[in-house]
């Protein structure tokens, strides 16, 4: 059987056909409408896959579910997607509104979650029992496997690992909080931390990469200019991994899930953010003779999002 | 069918006859005896269960299991005890010891898990589909349910919840990190944050209560004084319940139980307690519209340790 998926962001939307291995046999895509009511978003979304299914040679008889991935919450109450803030959406029947124009079952949950899943189903953590995924964007984003299923907590409010507390009376959050780990350890908070010293390192290789002007600063200049060696990009960079550690062995500590998975552009840093990592969680454990989880990079990129939402379905 | 468990503490065994409802049937108890052989340890606890059944009227046939809540760590690869530092115990294959004595499944997790299992079975979160535990005591201890089912973790060294991290570069613990929960709210916390102030403070009623020797300090004279309203005393409490605020939320930003519950000595401060943590919590959640878990004290007070052992069985 086959699995239709959407990957819902802020200015587009990804559909595509996968199997039950998570290859994606057939993907489209189509621009975020939120110029339109609701229900028509969510029609034109159902015109999508089926154009996108009309390519891949496959008809609905061989479907057997949609998910999506949404930017946003699920109230397990109602099955509505409670809030997208980035859509508008608020209290949104979308799988009764989907299933009008698609006769499926519908299945939806928060965005990092489903690419969770896609790599716990055909990535990095595949097959394995329990899985922590983060994804290290413009913000930092989580997804929980346990035995194989995706766990947004017993009311939807799960996962949010973005805005667990490292630091009490740390730096101020969006959300309302102080000390939320993505304020470290988001793409955001690279770039908001090198522009505020790069000033006072007139000489690093950070000021060269952004042609002297602080806000075109990007979080690949400064990890790119760690890896060089520069003394403020190393700085940071640091701090960033002390951050993100901390975060990893409280995940360790409290759920000791088989596999942490790193996903998401800042992921992108590779081995040189992987390595580091590793040797500072290594130095946090509590049981230094005891095996704990695996650190990974996440394998699947941008198409997570897609097969995830789909293996909503398995 | 009965099961029979074990509450095993540095310097007492606590043993029980329990039913399938974790009602105790009958109980008995030994004095740890740490200068004996390992081997001799359990045989003792064996007889100890033994005699017990014996008083309670019934026989081996109608036992179906055993288990054992131990101050340590079990590894789930050779299913041993790896170590109970309080017992001297390193690498111990205590289910095969025991079954030299009494021939029935043996079943072993940390103290603070079985706790939580005990009241998810027949206490404050009984029914629960999930439950996060934590046991304020000397130290802080943690015991995570999901699906009914105790969860220790993948590699068995999850559910520590004292040694999650706060606050990066914090007070210092006794594990080598910093920023531990356990160095903010466990009793030692407490009495240790309290002796430090308390020379600032020679009209705290804290002083009066012990009498002038700050060495005399314990937590409940502490929050004792909080609820009389002084100055000291409430200082200490309002920083005590931000600490554990913030964890409590993390545990609802990450896994998102169904019922949070709260064990141990420093609980018995009761509704005080409860209803500022209550408060303080609802300030810091971030979805202020959705439904979270509830925060409820704990029920079963020193009984848990064998009800939750008795019932890994079940």
């Amino acid at each position: 059987m086959l699995y239709i998926g959407f990957d819902v962001g802020g200015t587009g939307v990804q559909v595509g056909v996968v199997n039950e291995k998570g290859e994606i046999l057939c993907k489209g895509n189509m621009v975020t409408r939120t110029d339109i009511p609701v229900a028509d978003q969510i029609k034109a979304m159902a015109d999508c896959a089926l154009e996108t299914l009309g390519r891949s040679g496959y008809g609905l008889n061989d479907v057997k579910s949609l998910g999506a991935g949404l930017p946003g919450v699920v109230d397990p109450r109602t099955g509505h997607v409670a809030f997208c803030p980035n859509l508008g959406w608020k209290d949104v029947d979308f799988a009764g509104e989907m299933r009008k124009h698609i006769d499926k079952p519908v299945y939806m949950d928060n965005d990092a979650t489903v690419a969770g899943l896609a790599e716990n189903v055909a990535g990095v953590s595949a097959g394995a029992h329990s899985s922590v995924f983060l994804t290290l964007g413009t913000g930092v984003g989580g997804g929980i496997v346990i035995g194989g299923k995706v766990w947004s907590g017993f009311h939807g409010v799960g996962s949010e690992i973005g805005h667990m507390i490292i630091e009490m009376d740390g730096n101020p959050c969006n959300c309302g909080n102080r000390g939320c780990l993505e304020r470290y350890c988001s793409a955001t908070a690279i770039i908001l931390a090198a522009r505020a010293a790069v000033n006072q390192y007139q000489d690093s290789a950070i000021m060269a990469k952004c042609e002297g002007d602080p806000m075109k600063i990007n979080a690949k200049m400064v990890f790119d200019a760690a890896k060089e060696g520069d003394e403020l990009g190393l700085k940071l960079f640091n701090e960033y991994v002390k951050a993100l550690s901390t975060t990893i062995v409280n995940i360790i500590h409290f759920l000791d899930p088989e596999v942490i998975a790193l996903g998401g552009g800042v992921s992108k840093a590779g081995d040189f953010l992987l390595d580091a990592l590793r040797k500072e969680v290594a130095h946090l454990v509590m049981y230094k003779t005891m095996p704990y989880a695996r650190i990974e990079l996440a394998k699947l990129g941008p198409d997570a999002g897609i097969i995830g939402a789909a293996m909503l379905g398995l």
